[in-house]
């Protein structure tokens, strides 16, 4: 038996997330039906995240178990053959039999991108989330710095998440212009449900004056869900970097 | 009366086409449909080309007639409210009466982006035709030069074609390489049916060496469709400037 790592990305706009779920096609599902017509036997694939509806992944691991000796290379072309055009394999590893896609994660990097136009660009419409109104990247940066670090972040996380332990640590969080373009890029040891979308919607309140700065503390310390900003909508969301 | 003159682009991977069509969704119908409800009465609208099914347009100007004395700012807001997000309206501008968006063009513009990688990009599914093998610009910017001047282009053209007179001038045309995307361009006062795409696909084969540059002028002299290249997908056309 051999444990195989893939690299993949996917245009998440058609799929309804990652994880296999009854009645809606999702990426996992699409992946392990490859795969396992291609290895002429059921297979499954652990992912190294959920990925909610309408998110994409720059970059996504995931693994699985293969009774088959074939050439790594031969997982690539094989399944980039029979996979629809919006996921790709860029590559396969091997890796230790007890390696797990998402237990193995040190940290994971999304970024989030916000169009910030007068008049919408109709090719972004699945790829950026837009916000028409002035951004204020320095308060925004100064919202980012406040939020890295090591705190219960359940006042950022939406109440469909499965975990008790609510403790996260930052280790990096800015927003960078590049033309009509702002990226929100975000790197912690793990995510709550939701958690990077609202600390997106928190991050606009804050850049137009709803909630200011030196208000986040309290936000995080009162664990309060109602106190953080809206959940921003899942296709400006990227998975970019997967750290293990 | 007021001849109204909007300057718009479309996403065209949801639509059949610029030209209204029974039992397909055109960007014409769409348009038409919301610049009526805007001025609460059945408005025509006359586009500057036809484009096909999957065709994106960076650039597109149609015109109508309006008897509503309303500000040009309003025609912008107003019709981005009511579009889908794959279609924007970018300006509006008073023309006189005898101005036709279609005939009054000069000339235009088409893009055809080319992905040149090992492995697809997901992400560019829609918006661009992916060509795995290698690409040879040097040849394919000589077969630009073969082409550029009026000629007859029977041969660039598929058989749906409306018009008898075939002959065109093709102003400039070559082909420029950015990172992992090729994008052909080509400026013309006009274009026969599928003509950009039927020379993006000639280009491809005198680049892998099936047709040779020093036969292009028999080709356009043939007036034969059967021996220039195949047609290339939509996805990868955009009709990008439009010169009045």
């Amino acid at each position: 038996m051999q444990r195989v790592l893939l690299k993949i990305a996917y245009d998440g706009t058609a799929y309804h997330g990652w994880q296999v779920q009854p009645n809606a096609v999702t990426v996992q599902e699409v992946l392990g039906d490859a795969l396992s017509k291609m290895l002429k036997t059921k297979t499954n694939i652990t992912g190294c995240s959920r990925t909610d509806a309408g998110v994409h992944a720059n970059e996504f691991y995931c693994h699985f178990d293969s009774m088959c000796n074939i050439p790594f290379d031969a997982y690539v072309k094989g399944l980039n053959a029979l996979l629809p055009k919006d996921i790709s394999v860029y590559s396969a590893e091997s890796v230790s039999s007890d390696f797990h896609a998402r237990y193995n994660a040190k940290s994971k990097n999304y970024i989030y991108k916000i169009l910030n136009t007068q008049v919408r660009d109709p090719f972004l419409k699945n790829y950026t989330y837009y916000h028409r109104d002035s951004i204020d990247i320095d308060k925004i940066n100064d919202f980012c710095q406040k939020i890295i670090g090591t705190h219960d972040f359940t006042a950022f996380s939406s109440s469909g998440r499965t975990t008790t332990d609510t403790v996260r640590t930052i280790s990096d969080c800015k927003i960078t212009e590049n033309g009509d373009i702002l990226t929100f890029s975000i790197t912690a040891n793990g995510f709550l449900y939701n958690m990077v979308r609202i600390i997106v919607g928190t991050a606009l309140e804050v850049s137009e004056g709803r909630i200011e700065n030196d208000d986040i503390m309290n936000i995080i310390n009162s664990k309060n869900r109602s106190l953080a900003g809206p959940t921003v909508p899942p296709n400006g969301l990227y998975l970019n970097k997967v750290y293990y």
